[in-house]
């Protein structure tokens, strides 16, 4: 059976339903990031209640502290940081292969030294399958090859073939480990998507794309993207690759946490997609608005233009902050100070907008009004300088 | 009419109500400490949730950022911080004095320099019922000078003399501010409270006393102790003071935070007290428990012996962290990781501690049996090495 069901498209846009181990998870959807088992100041309980379905852990961090192995005894990572519904753990690729000058890679797999403390350690595209299944995660990531966003096209050709190798091998792993007696510590089944590769060439992308259906996935997401190139080079690749990615299956876009962006890619055909930038934004004075209340659809509320305004970041916002009553006078005095409840306040904020904004999405994907609502809601949130 | 009405009394250990301009506070109690305008981490809505009836914030610090006469502006502490229940405010000697080498003192006031730009900042006793009725609290407190804890009996004397002073002046600017058309901010009436001194002589602590209840006050505070003394120098102190204090006006002491201290103080025949041993606790990852769950009262969460264990702070503990099913391993992560969920977490299992020890006392003193329930209580909290 398929987890995903398309239940509404309107031009490329897609509106499902991803069945998991955790429950149902509506798409488009916007995952917030939970990166060392905990979405940066907030619980779980102000994670729901902002309307989070699906959260993201990463597996990089948490194999270095506090251990996967480790999580898995505590009965994985829904027990161990009380999070109720689906997490999506990813390999670790991102982050390992962002240490490059640290780190030792052959086709077996990638040696790494601890930020901690120095060890050696070592990812495969086996032990990464296992770490995820000692997290216990609702969805697993393949281990892949990451190149630098500025790589020539051999190395770029080469990173993409290592990643299609190393996607078999998980493939072939996460088969073996589901049949294994304790699979997953949750009790739960796990889902596991391959990840498109291929830089900024269409035509690798389509090929990755075709490869990693021809070894057969329960979901899709398409990687490499994102880090630093402009929208008119990823939306391309993200086209080519949705092209080839079969309409039964998840899709999912790794990094993106703009408002722009999102709209994009779920315009492109995505489902699913994921990005660090509200809470860190949060917890750096920055909170988004739409463009009518600053042409920049961003305040920096440490400016002293926030100083006398007794209004909330956003009026008519639903976050808790906004609807709690804060104003930017009092957010500005915390941020300065560097109070916690600052970057709290600011992180519930910026999470809901991109919550609130995929929800309106997949509402007008079902209703079949994309065409008129994703320019006209793209015109909310684009920069005017 | 008394704002104070004592409900019970049972030895020295007393119960009743205070009634202020934002409700009305049962006493005992404890107050958390928001200094600069929260209480760290925490949100209002949380504070009530773990039963606080009454915070406190610091003059001192709310001077130098974001300002007094700033947050009157914005409509006052309450509509600033979205605190509805009472405030009191401390008036900044304490923290002022500390400065002690960088500050210039006369008999009219006392001069220091900002810690953030340099600045020089003048307090004087007028300044700073000012402030406070800029700040709008329901509370305020008078400015008292408060010499070193080793200094000698000359210079205590000497400050005690120059607190009266200064009490007799505030209180005149207070109850002409009284008089004023905009009296506070917050359109609700304010009380003042004296502060005992006297070092750790009971014959100039009941001196200091008398002379404050001869100018007359809404309370009293005792100030100038729990600043690194034994207990058994400050509990003679406390007793004095209060054996020359009026029955139908509230008592506060100033600056404790631990069970132990809480309970005595209490026996005494305080109403109020204050600390911000909870939350900086939190911080450092300290958890009060009762010595049956550590013969300490206290656990530190960053400890190894934490690391496999699953269960909570404290069993049966209603507080957000250990009713929340966070697990001491949980938590350990956090704070050695440095997520601000796990201070958040240990705060407010500090918080309620203490807030529940206060109400637990509350109802021994009004049942008229807290000379059993005080001596068995503290056996749970009083560190066995």
């Amino acid at each position: 059976m398929q987890p995903f069901t398309l239940t509404a498209s309107d031009g490329r846009a897609r509106a499902g339903r991803l069945t998991t181990g955790h429950g149902t998870i509506r798409t488009p959807c916007f995952m917030p990031v939970g990166t060392k088992a905990t979405v940066k100041s907030v619980t779980p309980d102000e994670l729901v209640g902002i309307g989070a379905q699906v959260i993201l852990a990463n597996t990089y961090h948490l194999t270095l502290r506090p251990g996967t192995a480790y999580i898995g005894e505590r009965g994985g990572l829904h027990a161990f940081m009380r999070w109720p519904r689906p997490i999506l753990t990813d390999s670790g690729g991102f982050q390992v292969f962002s240490l490059r000058h640290t780190l030792d890679l052959d086709d077996d797999g990638v040696t790494f030294r601890s930020v901690y403390d120095g060890d050696q350690v070592r990812f495969t595209p086996e032990s990464v399958a296992q770490a995820q299944v000692d997290l216990g995660s609702d969805i697993c990531m393949v281990l892949d090859e990451c190149p630098p966003g500025d790589a020539d096209q051999a190395t770029v050709d080469a990173a993409t073939r290592r990643t299609h190798d190393w996607a078999a091998r998980a493939r072939a792993a996460h088969l073996e480990l589901r049949q294994g007696a304790g699979w997953t510590c949750t009790g739960t089944p796990q889902l596991q998507f391959g990840i498109v590769q291929g830089g900024t060439s269409a035509d690798l992308r389509r090929e990755s794309a075709r490869t990693l259906v021809g070894i057969g996935f329960d979901g899709y997401a398409i990687g490499g993207l994102s880090v630093g190139e402009p929208p008119e080079v990823t939306m391309p690749m993200v086209r080519a690759a949705c092209d080839e990615l079969p309409v039964d299956a998840a899709r999912y876009f790794m990094g993106i946490g703009d408002p722009l962006g999102i709209l994009d890619v779920i315009d492109a055909g995505v489902d699913m997609f994921d990005c660090v930038l509200p809470t860190r934004m949060g917890r750096t004075a920055g909170a988004s608005v739409p463009v009518d209340v600053h042409p920049r659809a961003r305040i920096n509320l440490r400016n002293r233009v926030h100083m006398d305004d007794d209004g909330p970041i956003l009026a008519g916002c639903r976050c808790p902050a906004c609807a709690g009553g804060y104003s930017r006078a009092y957010l500005r005095h915390l941020l300065l100070q560097q109070e916690v409840l600052g970057l709290r306040l600011v992180s519930l904020h910026n999470l809901l907008v991109l919550l609130d904004l995929t929800a309106r999405a997949r509402r007008a994907i079902s209703a079949g009004s994309w065409a008129e609502w994703y320019p006209s809601e793209r015109a909310r949130w684009e920069p005017r300088d």
